[in-house]
C-alpha cells in the first residue's frame, strides 16, 4: 500500500476537532480559506467536518470537497448507516473522499457508553466499514478511546476492520490518558500482532490532557503508525489535540527517526497565524515552535552563547518555520512607523486612519506591560477587520 | 541519602529560569508572594534567583530565604568563584540553602561557548563543587547541554562532582532537542554506570522546544531520576521549560509509575493564575491541565458520554487540580450579576464602580467573541488593580 515506507501522512483536523471548540465555530467560507492553506501547506488528508451533525457542517464538506485538488478529504462519521450516508453525500464533490468512521472500543465506553458489548460492539464497527466501504474506497476507522481498550480486543477489532475494507485504522488516545511507552507499545503490538496489518496504515491521533500528546504520537510513529491526526497550534477539546506542527518539526530535526512528511514547513507560521486569528485561540508566547516567544533568546547567558554560535541554544532556525525575526523592539516610546512594520510583518495592512487607531490603543497597552510582542500586537487586530 | 526512593523532589524555577522572560520581570515583594504560594503548594526546591546577575536578584534571594520556610531555596551560579561567593552571600538567611552551579557539557558549547577542552571544563566543574561545598552543605551541579553532551563524557563528569559533594546532578535538556526514549537512556546510562549514582539525586530539567519537556521529564523519571525542575504554567524562556503542573498531575493520575509528589494538587489552577497575572505570560484555553478549556467538554458526542459517565471522558476531575466549574455561560446577553459572579470565582474582587468599568468593556469583547471564557475574563482584569 505504501509506496515510501518512511513516509508519514499527515491528518488535519482542525476543521473538524479544532472547530467543535466552544468560539472557535467558522463560516464555510473561513474554513475554505483554511482548507486551501493546508493544502498549500502540504497536508495529505483534511477532516472537513461531521456531516450529519449539522446542515453548516454538511455543506462545509461539500464546500471545502470543491475547493481542494491534491488532499483527500475526509468526513466523520459514527457506526451507523445515517451518519454514513450523509458522508457519503456530502463527499460527492471531493476528487479523493475518505470516510473516517467509528466505535468506543475500551470496556468504559462499550458498557457505560453504548450500554453494550464487546461482541456487538464489534459487529457494528464491521458492519459501518462495509456499509461505507460500497460507496467509497478509502475508509478510516478509529477505535475510539484505544488508549484504554483491552490489547486483545482491540487487535481483533483493527484485524476485522481491515478484512472489513477499512485502508487506515486510527487508535486515538481519545481522553489524553496514555503514558508514550504505553501508546508506543499499543501501536507496536498491533504491528506486530494483526495479521493483516499491512494491508492498512496505522494512524495515531492523541489528546493532550496530560502534555503528552506529540510525544504519544512520535512513539506511535517510532513504533510502526504512518499517519498522525492533529491540527495547527494543537487546538481542539479540553487541552487539544497534537500539534502538527510540533510533530512535522520534530520528524525534520531527528533525521536518526527516518521519517518524513510533505509538509512545507516555512509555511508553519503563517497557517498558526491564521488560524488563531480566525477561531479566535489564543497561543500562548511559550508555545513550542509557534508561539510568539519561541524563537527569543533573552537571558544575558544565552544571547551571549547564541551569538559566539547560534547553535548553542538553537535547534530549529526561525526560518525553517516561517517565523519572522523581529529586530526592532516595540515599547510605549515607539512611533507609528515601528508599529506599522511590526504589524505589516505579522500580515495586517492598515491605511493611515486604521493605523492612528490602533496606535491609540498601542499606546494605552505599552503603558501597561513591559514590551510588546507580536502576540500583544495580534491581540490588538483581534477587533480589526482583518486584512491579512 | 533518600528516605522514600519512590518520592519524587519538585524543584521550582518559575522565579529564576521563568523570571528571565521578556515581560516577565517581577519585583521582589511580587517574588516573595509567589514564593510563599509555592511554599504553599508543597514545593521542595525554589530557585529563587542568579544572584550575580543584578542587585535586584541578588536582593531577591535574600528576602525570599527570609520568607519561607519549609522549601529549599536555591541560588544559581556559573561555575566560578564570583559567581559563587554572591550566591552564599545571598543565601545567608535561608533556613535550608542551596547552591545550583554547573558549566557545559557538550562538545559544541565546550567548543563554541567557552572554547575550551573537556578535560579543563571537568576540573572547572569539580572546582566549583568543592569552592561551593565549603560554604553550603546541598550543592546541586548542572551539565549544561548534556541532552547533547556525549554520554561517557557527561558520566565522567557526573561522577567527578558527585565525588566533590554535589548532592544533586542536573541533566539538562537545554535546547529541548531530546526525544523521551532518549533522554530516559541517559539517565538510565547515568544511573546504571556512574558508580558513586546513589550519593546524588539525578534531575531532570528540560526544555519545550519540540514539545517534548513533560514526556522527557516522565522519561527520565522512569529511568531513576527523582527531581524535577520546571515552572508553573511552563513559562521559561524560548518555548519554556517543563510544566509542574503536568508533571505532578502524570505521577497522580498513573500509579503504575509508583511516583508520588508532596504537592498538594488542589492548588495547582489558584497559583497557575497567579503566575500568569503577575507575570503577565497568558495561558492558552488548549494548556494541559491549567488551560481555560482543560476540563470544557463541548462537542455533542463528548457531552453525551459525559453526562452518562464522566470517565468516559474525563481521566482528571476539575476539583483535583482545584478548576472551577463554569455552569453560567457569559455572553453578549449577560448581565452584571453574572459577570460579577465568575469574576469572583476567578478571585477578583470588585467594587460597584469597578464593577460598572469591566461590565462596558466585557460588553464590547462579547460583541466580538462568541463565548466569554476564564482566559478572556482575567485579559479584562488585566490592567485592573489586582485584588485576588
Amino acid at each position: 500500500m505504501l509506496h515510501d515506507p518512511n513516509r508519514v501522512y499527515v491528518f488535519d483536523t482542525t476543521l473538524r476537532d479544532g472547530e467543535q471548540v466552544p468560539g472557535c465555530q467558522l463560516t464555510t467560507p473561513e474554513k475554505i480559506e483554511i482548507a486551501r492553506e493546508l493544502e498549500a501547506l502540504g497536508v495529505d488528508i483534511i477532516e472537513a467536518g461531521f456531516p450529519i451533525s449539522s446542515p453548516g457542517d454538511f455543506q462545509s464538506v461539500v464546500e471545502i470537497s470543491k475547493a481542494v485538488k491534491e488532499p483527500t478529504v475526509c468526513a466523520l462519521t459514527r457506526a451507523n448507516k445515517g451518519d454514513i450516508d450523509s458522508a457519503i453525500a456530502a463527499l460527492q464533490y471531493a476528487k479523493h473522499p475518505r470516510i473516517h468512521t467509528g466505535i468506543g472500543s475500551s470496556d468504559m465506553h462499550i458498557k457505560h457508553k453504548f450500554n453494550s458489548t464487546r461482541e456487538e460492539i464489534l459487529e457494528r464497527a464491521v458492519e459501518a466499514v462495509k456499509y461505507a466501504k460500497r460507496a467509497v474506497e478509502d475508509i478510516e476507522f478509529y477505535a475510539e478511546d484505544a488508549g484504554r481498550a483491552d490489547i486483545h480486543f482491540l487487535a481483533k477489532m483493527v484485524e476485522s476492520v481491515i478484512a472489513a475494507g477499512a485502508t487506515v485504522v486510527n487508535i486515538p488516545d481519545t481522553n489524553g490518558y496514555c503514558l508514550p511507552d504505553q501508546y508506543g507499545s499499543k501501536i507496536r503490538f498491533l504491528k506486530e500482532n494483526v495479521k493483516n496489518i499491512d494491508k492498512a496504515i496505522i494512524s495515531v491521533h492523541c489528546h493532550n490532557d496530560l502534555g503528552l500528546a506529540t510525544a504519544n504520537s512520535i512513539a506511535g510513529l517510532q513504533n510502526g503508525a504512518r499517519q498522525v491526526e492533529g491540527t495547527i497550534n494543537g487546538i481542539g477539546e479540553r487541552a487539544g489535540n497534537t500539534s502538527i506542527e510540533e510533530v512535522v518539526m520534530i520528524l525534520k530535526t531527528h533525521h536518526s527517526l527516518g521519517l518524513h512528511t510533505n509538509i512545507k514547513s516555512p509555511m508553519i507560521y503563517e497557517i498558526s497565524r491564521m488560524v488563531s486569528s480566525m477561531m479566535r485561540m489564543p497561543v500562548q508566547p511559550n508555545k513550542a515552535i509557534v508561539g510568539g516567544n519561541a524563537f527569543a533568546h533573552s537571558s544575558g547567558i544565552h544571547q551571549d552563547g547564541f551569538l559566539k554560535n547560534r547553535e548553542n541554544y538553537e535547534i530549529i532556525r526561525p526560518e525553517d518555520v516561517g517565523f519572522p525575526s523581529a529586530t526592532i523592539v516595540l515599547t510605549a516610546r515607539s512611533g507609528r512607523h515601528a508599529l506599522k512594520f511590526h504589524l505589516e510583518r505579522l500580515g495586517y495592512k492598515l491605511d493611515k486612519d486604521e493605523l492612528a487607531e490602533v496606535y491609540q490603543r498601542f499606546l494605552v497597552l505599552a503603558d501597561h506591560k513591559l514590551d510588546i510582542n507580536d502576540e500583544d500586537l495580534h491581540g490588538l487586530m483581534i477587533n480589526q477587520p482583518v486584512k491579512q
